[in-house]
């Protein structure tokens, strides 16, 4: 099962990565035991990460991206497909948005549900 | 500046996955020129994340752990420490709530001031 693959799940990564059209700097993949995998890739723009829970079937995955010339939402659909996900829940937050005081902040978008599939 | 540091990051979020009693599976660090640093701590809880932006000094983090036994808040707050942040603005996200449908969600929680330092 590919949940449990950590070589096929590093692949599908950076490949994300790539469809993101983001720089890959450095990635660390693990495998535990009995199952599971974690991983990042560290990216110029920040980075994505996976946990898979091969024995509920579910994945938890960040697409953290900075720069007009990145698209996570096209990591996103890549891993769901590879994946063959039979549902995405996803939160958008968009981060570091600088104020007029100089602090920081983020805000938490709407939920999208576009990428559900039908099983 | 701590926030160009790789090698001070990397320390200080090793640290940071210990006090939230997490057990440290690999870590990946970048170095950005000319400055900024990237890097990922993979747990046995899943993942500590770190990414500098020195020149507005921010940070981003990323304190994603799973079970009982761990205490994100505590990686966090060190962090803040060793970082000495004037300010740190937080959202929690509870992840992978597994529904009677055997779906699974997540949950944006309310935001926490609560770290905020004064200067």
């Amino acid at each position: 099962m590919l949940l449990s693959d950590v070589d096929g799940i590093h692949t599908m990564m950076i490949a994300a990565a790539k469809a993101a059209r983001a720089t890959i700097m450095e990635s660390a993949f693990h495998r535990f035991e009995p199952q599971g995998v974690s991983g990042t890739v560290i990216l110029a723009e920040s980075h994505l990460s996976i946990h898979t829970w091969p024995e509920k079937g579910y994945a938890a995955m960040d697409f953290y991206t900075c720069g007009d010339h990145t698209a996570p939402w096209l990591a996103c659909s890549h891993a769901a497909e590879v994946l063959e996900a039979k549902s995405v829940l996803t939160t958008e937050i968009k981060r570091g948005i600088e104020k007029s005081d100089g602090e920081f902040s983020h805000v938490v978008a709407a939920d999208r549900d576009a990428l559900v599939r039908s099983a």
